[in-house]
């Protein structure tokens, strides 16, 4: 089975790569640009009967800085 | 409006940040991971009225390397 899991900076919490993204994309002429967030999205090849806890688990142990970072999970 | 993009390596290509999650999983006691592949989203704030074609634009000049990743967009 598989998971996908997302994770994200918290909102305030400043965003340098989405930044550069957002004035990039403003330098090659793309208008309309508010606002840019960059995270990372990671997919876990599991198991059959992995529970969404185990994968949780998975995020706070490892995938996410659980202080400036937030996740979420998608089984599939 | 808003515009979700996800970056993936594409399948074949080594993915060795994926391989280290993988192995980190396993030396912290999880198992039956198989697999984990990783890769970026991009959340896009956009102006009203921005096309999906136009975010396929993005990716194609700066979001994503195409040779070696594939992107997916998600309009919202």
């Amino acid at each position: 089975m598989k998971a996908r899991v997302h994770v994200m900076l918290k909102s305030g919490v400043l965003d340098p790569q989405g930044e550069a993204v957002r004035h990039a994309l403003g330098s090659l002429g793309f208008e309309g640009v508010n606002g840019v967030r960059q995270g990372k999205v990671i997919e876990l090849d599991l198991a059959d009967g992995t529970d969404e806890a185990t994968v949780t688990e998975m995020c706070e142990k490892l995938l996410a800085n659980t202080v400036i970072e937030s996740y979420s999970v998608e089984m599939a």
